[in-house]
């Protein structure tokens, strides 16, 4: 096992009813600004949830926070804090939403450009409170202190974080998710699963307890998803969808262990240039990946083989390369297409894309650096 | 899965090495009592290591808390940290320590007699800051918000806990266990094996990551034990214990799921009378608890069986029983006995501590409440 630090003091409220809790956690003399995304909260109730639980408070509210959150959109609401004097920001929604307002309360009180933070990772000294009610089981930004913004300006989707960005708590309500259509639901499956595997399919360092958590992690994504697609309203499933992805990222199973975050690389990057669903860049990328830097995976692979889709036959490397297939497959299960050209994109951005790795001065991604821009170019083409 | 609440702000620090980044978690101006044991952390180094580390630091120190610590003694930390007006209380040592300092620093703000605390419950709505070095495998002591602590006199030995009560950081070099003797790394992997088995044998509540997470440290601890007992300073083996000694009681596997603890409270009486080691009791109360309580626990026995001991033939019934007789022949195979007349124990205050249970009001330990006093005795026959 690796050294490690490890820090995460989100307070976690999780189970069916807890947005009426809210006060317990927000001090009542708090101003209070209410981010929120396209309005889909509005139709399924949270948005009368989250307003009746705030009765007595001083609230705002900030709609319009896109999914791949954009910066331009988010300085709107930096205005309106600074503005309105607001002591307490409250993310009402999924990944994007709360990736969004960590960029929110960042910049607020950041002297300069906030940009900066993004592109020349400008220290985070201070940020303004806040708290988090999920409504889509995916990303974990609700147990973590790290972010992705895309600027529409430049094209560019990049990822930041500070100690100061963790949720003070977060409200999970499994049955927030109940009113998903399947496509989202399936993203999500994917997100989590690919958190896990950025965590778990690098090489061996000898840490069972983080292995062992990874596998309990896929192994459920596996046993849950198909009833996830065939039921909207089960609520031990949609539960066990939630924590799933709250724990892929929490830090937990990566501590101690080597990571690799390529997939999320250059997935990032089919966001930028085509605007493609982030679940769905990761299901397009990560095969391709795998593929392609199998000499480097082939130990876990192998092990992902036996533990998690239980081949227990053939060499390491037919077991990884099965693993592969099988990870590919379920994607595919869950309706999420796994090749550019299906969504009807080609190799037009793969130059720039390449181009722009070696401009940022990346020689190499992944858990040996060895992803590198000609290995990028390779594993773009893999995925058309 | 159940609803629940889960926060955890203790910041681990994990590695060989790490006892000299201790400055960076304590602020220079701080006067710190240094807590400690029986002193076998001036033969291993540790003690140097931390006075080389807050050299410049006004540091006091306070040895010789006990294995289960005793209130009496925890006391005259008390008084030292009141006279000299300590700010930070560094724990170096096992569970023991950490228990006792988390006493220690709840009671020097106290109004009255600190023992209420743990008697009667008090409320405790300050406490002392304090981080630990850990120098034992066992207890989790390190990375959760409550303790047990023994009183002497009254021969009691009972729990308290508040969120006010996690250390700051805890640092974890798993080279600080090189030279502990065998059977207290025996006794460090039961006593983690059954925090977690305190946590998963109970009924299921359809909380798969939660069953799996613990099933994974049950399998690293049958893995990593053999290993452990074969050679002292192995440092992967070392830093798997103390991983999972840790995970095993930070709260995580416990969310969302039912949990026991009536082996814990049996052997906390054990203990209180009869002087054994934590992890002994805990080896000679569990085997018979599961045997009597079978029909409680018998489905996720079973799951045990299957996903931890790897028997996939009999019956539910026959699966159980089977888990019951590999858990008792592992704690066995490490070298601690699981029956009371083995240790030179009868039943001579068998009475008692049925007496105590049924004057404590406890009308029923463990999951569902059902392990009655009747219950107790019939257990503590059963360990005979």
């Amino acid at each position: 096992m690796n050294s490690f630090e490890f820090y995460n003091p989100v307070k976690i409220v999780f189970g069916k009813g807890k947005i009426a809790e809210l006060p317990k956690f927000i001090a009542k003399d708090q101003r209070v600004l209410i981010t929120y995304g396209g309005g889909s909260i509005k139709e399924n109730g949270v948005y009368d949830q989250v307003f009746d639980a705030l009765k007595g408070y001083t609230v705002f509210e900030f709609g319009g926070i896109e999914p791949n959150p954009k910066y331009e959109t988010l300085m709107k609401a930096v205005a309106l804090i600074r503005k309105e004097k607001i002591d307490f920001v409250l993310a009402v929604g999924g990944g994007s939403v709360i990736d969004g307002t960590k960029l929110i309360v960042a910049a607020v009180p950041f002297k300069g450009e906030p940009w900066d933070i993004l592109s020349k990772k400008a220290p985070i000294v201070e940020a303004l409170p806040f708290g988090a009610v999920l409504t889509l089981a995916a990303t974990g930004s609700e147990m973590n202190s790290g972010a992705v913004i895309t600027r529409n300006e430049t094209k560019e989707k990049l990822a930041f974080g500070s100690p100061l960005l963790f949720p003070q708590f977060s409200i999970l309500d499994p049955t927030t998710t109940f009113s998903l259509p399947s496509n989202q639901v399936a993203n999500g499956i994917v997100d989590t699963f690919i958190h896990t595997t950025e965590q778990y399919l690098t090489y061996p360092v000898n840490a069972p307890i983080q292995d062992r958590t990874a596998e309990g992690i896929l192994l459920t994504l596996i046993e849950e998803a198909p009833k996830a697609m065939a039921s909207r309203n089960d609520y031990d499933v949609k539960a066990n969808l939630m924590w799933s992805a709250t724990m892929a990222l929490n830090g937990l199973i990566g501590v101690g262990v080597p990571s690799d975050w390529a997939t999320h690389m250059i997935g990032h990057e089919l966001t930028a240039y085509h605007g493609l669903a982030h679940g769905v860049t990761l299901a397009i990328v990560l095969p391709s990946l795998l593929r392609t830097m199998i000499d480097e995976k082939q130990a876990k692979l192998a092990q992902m083989a036996e533990r998690v889709w239980g081949i227990t036959k053939g060499t390491e490397r037919e077991k990884a390369l099965a693993a592969i297939d099988k990870t590919e497959a379920f994607f595919q299960s869950l309706g999420v297409k796994t090749k550019l050209t299906e969504y009807g994109i080609g190799a037009e951005n793969f130059a720039k894309i390449v181009t722009r790795f070696e401009e940022r001065g990346w020689k190499g991604l992944g858990e040996r650096r060895m992803v590198t821009p000609a290995k990028v170019l390779e594993i773009l083409k893999a995925s058309l």
